[in-house]
This record gives C-alpha cells, sequence and structure tokens, in this order.
C-alpha cells in the first residue's frame, strides 16, 4: 500500500474538536490561524449565524468544508423525535450543506432503540425520500459507521460494509450516498482492508482520532491520533488505496483537550497529532 | 420463524452472575436450588476446588455444564502475558473441560493491543496449536464474539461472521471449534439473522443478557435480560433455527444484582428474568 504523507493542506478540523460550546467564528480563526485546509461545522452553529454568514466567513478564513455535522437521526431515542422531524432536518442540512459547499452532509442513522431491525428500515426509508433534494441540490450524505456500542442511543450504521450496502441499495449510481469513515468507529472491524477497498469511490470523509485503552467513557473519551491503538494512519492509507483525495479531519471530542480552553492552542495539538499520526 | 418457549429444563447460569467473589459450591447450590439445569463455571473458581471435586460437586447437584469460562488470551495486555502462556492455560481448559463434561471451553481470543491484525494472526495461530489436543479430549471450543469496545482490551473476536470464518478455515469438519453467542455483544450486528444462520451447527453455547441504555460501564452494566435493547430472545429463536438444541445460559454483570448478596435470590431473579425475556 503506498503511503502519501499526511500535510497541512489535505488536513480539516472537526467545529467539536474546540468543545461543544465554541462557536463558528471562533472555530474558523483558530483552524485557520494553525494552518488546516477546512473545517466541519456543526450545523446548529452554523444555524446560530446564518448559513450564508458561515459560508461566507469561511470561506474568508481561506477554508473549506470537510463535512457538515450531522443529520439523519431516524430512530427513536433521538432527535428530532419522529421520522417527519428527521426528514425536514435532513432537508435543512441538505440546504445548508448546499451553501456551505460542504464535501457532504455527514449521516449517523440515529440509535436503534428497542428495535433495531426497524430502526435500520426507517433509515432506509427515510434515505431514500431524501434522495431526490439532495441530488437537486448536488449534496452527497455520507453514511458514518458508527460504534457498534453507539447503536441503541446514537447511531445505527454499524458497519462499513452496511453503510455501503445501504448507499449501493439506494444509490447504485453513487450520485448522492457515500461513507463518512472514522478510525474511532470502525479501527476494530475484522475486514477493514476489504470493506474500505469495496467502499471506494464513495469514501466521502475520513475522519482521524484514537481509540484509547482503557476507554473510560463511550462519548467523551475519543483521544488524539496517537493516543490510542485505532491506528488512524491505516485507515486514511486504506481510503487513499481505495481512490479518496478530500480531506482528512481530525475529530477528537475529550475534556482533557477543551481544558487547554485557547482556542488555538486546541488546535496546534490536534494539528500536530494529525500530522505525526494520521 | 418457530419459537419454542424458554424452559428451565433448559436453563444454565453463569457462575460470573452470582459475582466474581462467590465461589463454586456456593454457585452450584443455590443454582440447583433455583431450579436451573446447569451451571458455567468460571476457571479460577474450578481451580480453587480442584477440577475433579468441581465435577463431582455439580454432577451430584444434577447440574450440567453449559460451557466452562473461560480461555484463549492471546492478545498483548491480556493475561497470560505471552503467546506460550495463553498455550499452556488453553492446555489446562481443555484438561478442565474434558473433566468437567463441559459443552466447550469460551474462548474470547485476548485484546488486541497496539495491532489489532497482528494480535487476530496470533489468535488464528494458538488456535492451530490446540485443536490436536482438544480434538483428542473430546473438547469444544467455542469462540464467543465480544462486543467491538472490548477489541483493544479483551476480545478480539469482534464479530459473527468472523468467529465464524476462523472456525471453518482451522476446522472444516467442525470437529472441534464452535461459536458461543452473547445477546450483549452481537445484538448490534446489521446482519444478525444470516449469520446466526451460517453459524448453524457450530453454535456451542448461547448466553442471554441484555443491554441498558445508557450503558454507563464498558464491563459491569450488563442487565437480566428484558432490562435493554439487546432482545435476547431473538437471539435464542435464531439459535434455535439455526439447530441449536443446548442449553440457554444467562449470564449477567452488574453490581446492582450482586448486591442482592443471597445468591438463592440472586439465581431467583436471573432465573425468572430469563424466562420471561429470553
Amino acid at each position: 500500500m503506498t503511503k502519501r504523507p499526511l500535510t497541512l493542506d489535505r488536513l480539516a478540523i472537526n467545529q467539536r474538536t474546540f468543545g461543544p460550546d465554541v462557536d463558528l467564528p471562533t472555530a474558523v480563526e483558530a483552524a485557520a490561524r494553525a494552518g488546516f485546509a477546512g473545517i466541519a461545522p456543526w450545523r446548529e452553529h452554523v444555524t446560530s449565524v446564518g448559513r450564508d454568514a458561515a459560508a461566507r466567513m469561511i470561506r474568508d478564513a481561506g477554508l473549506k468544508v470537510s463535512g457538515l455535522c450531522r443529520s439523519g437521526f431516524f430512530g427513536p431515542g433521538s432527535r428530532p423525535e419522529d421520522g417527519q422531524g428527521a426528514l425536514t432536518e435532513m432537508l435543512e442540512a441538505i440546504e445548508d450543506a448546499a451553501v456551505l459547499g460542504a464535501a457532504a452532509v455527514i449521516v449517523v442513522g440515529g440509535g436503534g432503540g428497542a428495535n433495531i431491525d426497524a430502526a435500520r428500515a426507517r433509515l432506509c426509508a427515510g434515505l431514500a425520500a431524501v434522495i431526490p433534494a439532495a441530488a437537486a441540490a448536488g449534496v452527497r450524505l455520507a453514511l458514518e459507521p458508527l460504534h457498534p456500542m453507539t447503536a441503541a442511543d446514537r447511531g445505527c450504521i454499524s458497519t462499513i460494509d452496511y453503510a455501503r450496502d445501504l448507499a449501493v441499495l439506494l444509490d447504485p449510481d453513487n450520485t448522492v450516498i457515500g461513507l463518512a469513515l472514522d478510525a474511532y468507529h470502525v479501527w476494530w472491524e475484522p475486514y477493514l482492508a476489504a470493506s474500505v477497498g469495496r467502499a471506494g469511490k464513495r469514501i466521502d470523509a475520513v475522519h482521524i482520532c484514537d481509540w484509547r485503552v482503557p476507554t473510560r467513557d463511550l462519548l467523551l473519551d475519543r483521544g488524539l491520533p496517537g493516543d490510542g491503538v485505532a491506528q488512524p494512519r491505516r485507515l486514511r492509507c486504506l481510503a487513499e488505496a481505495a481512490g479518496y483525495r478530500g480531506l482528512i479531519e481530525v475529530e477528537v471530542f475529550q475534556p482533557e483537550l477543551w481544558a487547554l480552553a485557547d482556542p488555538l492552542r486546541i488546535a496546534e495539538a490536534a494539528r500536530d497529532a494529525a500530522l505525526a499520526h494520521g
């Protein structure tokens, strides 16, 4: 497998890496000052400043949008609570992504609740319903397999193969539906290399981060690249071997990182870890 | 799918359901008094009383052995620390299982450590090395897919399909290597029904328990059947549809259950939950 070096001109940062409460202007400024090429904003922060202002702010800072987080909560126990709400929310996300020029809307699928088979069927139907709007807007929807430990309450797209099967079945020509691959969520897969290879040209996003041992929290113990055993560089190189040429996004949720408080210091820590281990 | 009722004459209890420190005589007595048909002892407790005495005690109580927990820690970061130690440990487990008449030795594979691909290759080689001894002893080795959140530090057999592939590749005639299916570990699999069906006659053990929402601890927040969203009855019925006719084992690790303190009360609580929801 050929390994291209990861350089700063290919690196993006997820807004949440700065912490849940850091607003978009602050995150954009810190990302740009640290030299990142892109950012992945979260929808609530885009809504706070307005989608046109958000798009202008990001563009003026010289950043691309590696993805828009996040949409597609079709399961019960997720928000919006019902299917109609989830569809409305996805249509709004598609409009946001079009204005932002995002590489994709990140779709996590929602939790399985009490009946995961039913939740997955709802997800499938929901995606089918929004494909025309996404196609009309020229926006891709990247299904993100989330770690199986989140299957009950956040994301029921649990493996790369399942995400790809959904994409192929719903969108055989690969016009709209792709995949977002995140090292934290998929590193454990026994057939990782084969599955990433099959995902191929559908890969719309690659997220790097790490799995810490021991993991002390199911949500907020996600390490910087190099802090754990997820081998984020392996995932990046597999995705590139499969044809991926987009941005590589560092996405870390970690109170210890957020405790640095200064957004520029956080951006620099994430950047340095990503370049060294991603 | 035909659903046979789950009756007490088919129900076993895992020793650890009583808590980590309850000795084998106490667990056997409580299991028998609560009407269970079998028990799954843990190796350290078998060693404490001696394997012949353990076998006699279980037999005299009228119990079968639904499985022997547990063996096959080939990964780094697991015990025994090195491969030779893991092989020695497995050979001892095989002797224990033969004397106990256990349905299988439960094999969890050990954690992946810093390089999960290498750990899985070690597991494969280790299993190959012990197959002759298991065959000579007439003991089956049941590979147990553990939840992917344990892949780094406890079990790198992360899916049913991967376990089955290992079994088929190492033991094409199904003389020794089978699978142990545990609702807590596999409930999230997107293709659960197909994977259980393919496992078919290799299924040596079925464990029922539940996935609580939210999960507050990665090891000790495993619910009684009915306490969560894992649908243990679904797994049991899928296994039976695939041909499984062995015992159904209730296996719960939960300090709230252990707080009942009285082993008979714990056994009765596990029994009642298993019959109602398993």
